[in-house]
């Protein structure tokens, strides 16, 4: 089918669109605060209610997830579309330039906070729906649409929401966006995430920091229990020795190492990206460290004095926080275990806790619907897209493939600069357009091949 | 000559003696905060002056020296006074069970800020002079004495002050109170400290935090960084690698060991005090440690998050900072340049800064003046003295050992529990008029046989 209808309609409706997006973002949903989130929620169902979209909201343990279905043919092919309707904090509030939760336009830009992560993109979805169904009065597949409120608090209920309502969301393909696009404007097709385990490692010797003379080589010291735990866990180059911790990463397909050394990669372009100027390696080797390696990341090390000048102390305790990022099919809790066994052989009298862990998860380069999928957005935006195996952080995104067993594909709106999390964090106008135009060319591609 | 008219007097003047103390006491003299100091150096020197002691204010770079004298006879043995009349801050305020600056007596105790560190102990010096001199008219050696407002703030002028008086210092014995003596109660002779080098590492590798999924793998992590440093620097032992370390180690004195080995040594009482239960050494392994051997210790470790919970972040920076005790004849800014040249090396991209130093000091175990005034303490406690070749705190003993050349001796006065740089700090009134007999003591004995 002709998409020309949908593309006329975007641009007559440019002001209206807008605009519901404008009373989505001054409608603040902070989940980390708590702040809005049934009012959010509420807002939202009514929108897409208003749209067509049968549409409820569903508890959980936290907080509501949105759930919307336009059913056309329970045998047709059914696309569900995730999001999140929550956002980060808006602190350091002096940094803003302009209001957080006031949208304001300049050079091109929405500046809110959530526009780009991920009421902007959400919206394009749910407005794709619109304009698609008023271009040509009904869909060609079925949609669900899941929208979760705890997004910016790692999705802590999304598993248990996904676990428990697997009929309810059977669908051939779940379709993400949120994130940003290449630099160049380029496209992403994103097939998977790396996973995460969180731990935080605690030492304490004594109930209060000692005298470093008159103690000294007395009381041992909690920062050299730790590098000596952590001497033991890897080696100079990096490599990790905990026992087992590379048990079971997937060997990269031939398909997708040849993904990883067709991604564009601007060495200079990415080292200032960065604020490394050091970055010294090819596009291969980054992208092969960043979607295919685990990582040993220390996060936060803390003991004793870190004020002006000197104090002379033997730190009573020492802090350590680390993210580990996973690859399929590492899991993190059998990392966790390791991790565990580990710590209690060498050093037992360190405490471990589990902060928190992800799943990785990847869908395969080849299916036919990535393919399709990767079309749509070559149509879309007139530019040939970048298929990546794996993104370098963390989302949900195992809840799909593992849970539900089904493909899911990330193709990102906003643009690269978005600065989610950050102050003024922003989406260029045209694409929050385009991301609506993407959607229908989705839903449309989707259609003609199955 | 006898001392009994000395005891007599003391007994006799218990009330004068504390009211002298008390006043200076509840004169502020905190050197951090730039409080009280002109005001309590003026009332000492007064103090001084109608003990007839002739006295004057030598300006330093900082705080002013108070200097005292009583020269008898050129040729006469000549004592060194050395204390401090600048104090800690007082906080944390809310522990103090009384006014911080209100001398106040509880189970046979006077607490007070400074109480112990110093003005209890050097007005014991001071009023040993007035005693003596009450007692029998004249003083049988000459006197001089150091009181300096700095020394809470490391000493930092004290090496130019007497680098510029050598002739006005000449002397043949330094003598300091100060300290805890042994928690037996049991005085201590202490003949010397360990010195320090003081040191700040910085590894800056971005000017912001970096987001660990993202950049995972790419962009190295400061605190990786500052271990791989630390790993070339010390063995799993303990054993430190920086080239020539322990090159100008001093070989301890075969009586130097057997004083060791004669040092009390009760692991449980030590264990205790220390706050660390698991304490497994025998007493001539924990002086060794302590006294003799330097250590490598690090006093604060600081580097991305360290709040509740989790945050998924490569930490931009990270601050090191590291107390270095040293023992005779290390010399800080040859360590300093050695570990300088060895950071060079290894990590050229992280920052050393130099925070500190000391020098390590020693005096002579088989000196006759030691013997003598080892001799003179007995006689003052009718206990039998722990002569300890040196602390393992730091102290600015090296001005005299160094600078002067002259044998230093420490007589500590105070409790065990003084609580010195602590909330409660305190002094046991029996201590505060034992020290005051021992100066007499040490005066007398001095005379005898010099």
């Amino acid at each position: 089918m002709s998409l020309a209808k949908v593309s006329e309609l975007i641009t007559a409706r440019r002001e209206e669109y807008l605009d519901m997006l404008f009373t989505l973002l001054r409608q603040k949903s902070i989940s980390a605060q708590n702040v809005g989130i049934a009012e959010t929620a509420e807002m939202l169902k009514e929108m897409m209610e208003d749209i067509g979209i049968k549409t409820r909201l569903i508890p959980t343990a936290g907080n509501p997830v949105i759930y919307g279905e336009i059913i056309k043919d329970p045998e047709a092919f059914t696309l569900l579309l995730y999001g999140h309707y929550d956002v980060q904090p808006q602190d350091p509030l002096e940094e803003w330039l302009s209001p957080p939760f006031e949208p304001t336009i300049r050079d091109g830009k929405i500046f809110c906070r959530g526009v780009g992560d991920n009421k902007g993109q959400l919206m394009a979805q749910v407005l794709a729906i619109k304009t698609y169904l008023d271009a040509f009065g009904s869909l060609p597949i079925n949609i669900k649409m899941v929208f979760e409120g705890e997004e910016e608090k790692g999705s802590v209920n999304l598993p248990d929401f996904v676990s428990e309502n697997k009929e309810l969301l059977k669908a051939d393909l779940v379709y993400t966006s949120d994130g940003p696009m290449h630099e160049s404007g380029a496209p992403f097709v994103l097939l998977g995430v790396r996973g995460m385990l969180y731990v935080e490692l605690n030492c304490k010797i004594t109930n209060s920091d000692n005298h470093s003379g008159n103690k000294g080589n007395i009381v041992p010291n909690p920062v050299w229990k730790i590098f000596d735990l952590l001497q033991t866990m890897r080696d100079e180059n990096g490599h990790i020795l905990i026992k087992g911790f590379y048990d079971n990463i997937r060997k990269p397909t031939d398909f997708e190492l040849e993904l990883i050394k067709k991604l564009p990669f601007d060495r200079e372009q990415v080292a200032k990206q960065l604020g490394y100027p050091d970055l010294d390696m090819d596009g291969e080797t980054y992208y092969r460290k960043l979607c295919l390696e685990p990582t040993f990341n220390i996060a936060g090390l803390h003991s004793g004095y870190g004020g002006e000048g000197s104090k002379t102390i033997i730190p009573a305790k020492a802090m350590l926080k680390m993210d580990i990022r996973l690859v399929v099919d590492q899991d993190p809790e059998d990392i966790y275990q390791k991790f565990c066994e580990h710590v209690k052989r060498v050093a037992p009298d360190i405490e471990v806790s589990h902060l928190g862990s992800m799943k990785p998860s990847r869908t395969s380069a080849d299916l036919p619907v990535v393919k399709v999928v990767t079309e749509a957005v070559r149509e879309a935006y007139a530019v040939e897209p970048i298929l990546q195996p794996s993104l370098g952080g963390s989302l949900p995104d195992y809840v799909w493939t593992k849970i539900l067993g089904l493909p899911s594909v990330v193709v990102p709106y906003a643009n690269f600069d978005e600065a989610n999390h950050s102050p003024n964090e922003n989406m260029e106008i045209e694409k929050f357009f385009s991301g609506i135009k993407c959607t229908c060319h989705v839903i449309n591609k989707l259609a003609e091949r199955f």
